[in-house]
């Protein structure tokens, strides 16, 4: 019995009522406490990027006041989606727990029209100038 | 000049004061108008998934009360890293313009650690029987 998969177990039942929401639970777990708890609330928040993985870095990070999570694991019921496992690298989790394996066969999402090096030039260079003031800051 | 890359310079422009903030910025425009705007606030708001992308989309869901964005396009003054990329495809976003290119020896995020089938067989038995029960309902 792991009692931290356990509470995001519990955490996934909570969105299980709504049968439009696929339950998938997660928690934060720091020093050996949990910190931070969600479940997937997609269509609950109307928000495509509320599922339980970053509810609950985003929960964790503005309990801590800080965006970096290295000292913080994550436990979550299914095996985290691309745009999941991006987020848990962006934020420094130390260690991930996954509970379901997903499906082989799972289905990638399509990628919109991409227009690239639009107004480049102007883009280019406020991020230039911004790099070169805070090097001359520091 | 085109228009909405504009007023995505415009947002990046925000975040510049703050020294630690990475000026980049973006709307979503649905039917010829911008519905959201943003900037990137990770620092600000103690929030690693607060690129601008990920504020934009979020603020559009909210206003139009859908996760679904597929009539909508996104201006982003930066190619977006690959959880902003995850996201724009979960959203449904329909077109993407983006403008500076990421320099190609971007350094890519380390992995967690990570541990798989933590509890496999609960967790994957609540999503079997959720999409179960979903069938039975419809």
């Amino acid at each position: 019995m792991n009692e931290f998969m356990q509470e995001a177990l519990a955490e996934a039942r909570k969105g299980k009522a709504n049968f439009s929401e696929i339950p998938v639970g997660a928690v934060v777990v720091r020093d050996g406490e949990i910190i931070a708890r969600a479940h997937n609330e997609k269509e609950n928040l109307s928000d495509p990027t509320a599922h339980a993985e970053i509810l609950a870095i985003r929960r964790a990070a503005e309990l801590l006041g800080d965006w970096r999570l290295s000292s913080c694991d994550l436990y979550v019921t299914l095996e985290p989606c691309p745009m999941c496992m991006a987020a848990i690298r962006e934020a420094r989790i130390r260690r991930l727990y996954s509970g379901a394996y997903k499906p082989l066969d799972a289905p990638s999402l399509p990628s919109p029209e991409t227009y690239s090096g639009i107004e480049e030039d102007a883009c280019t260079e406020l991020l230039k100038d911004f790099f070169k003031s805070r090097r001359e800051k520091i």
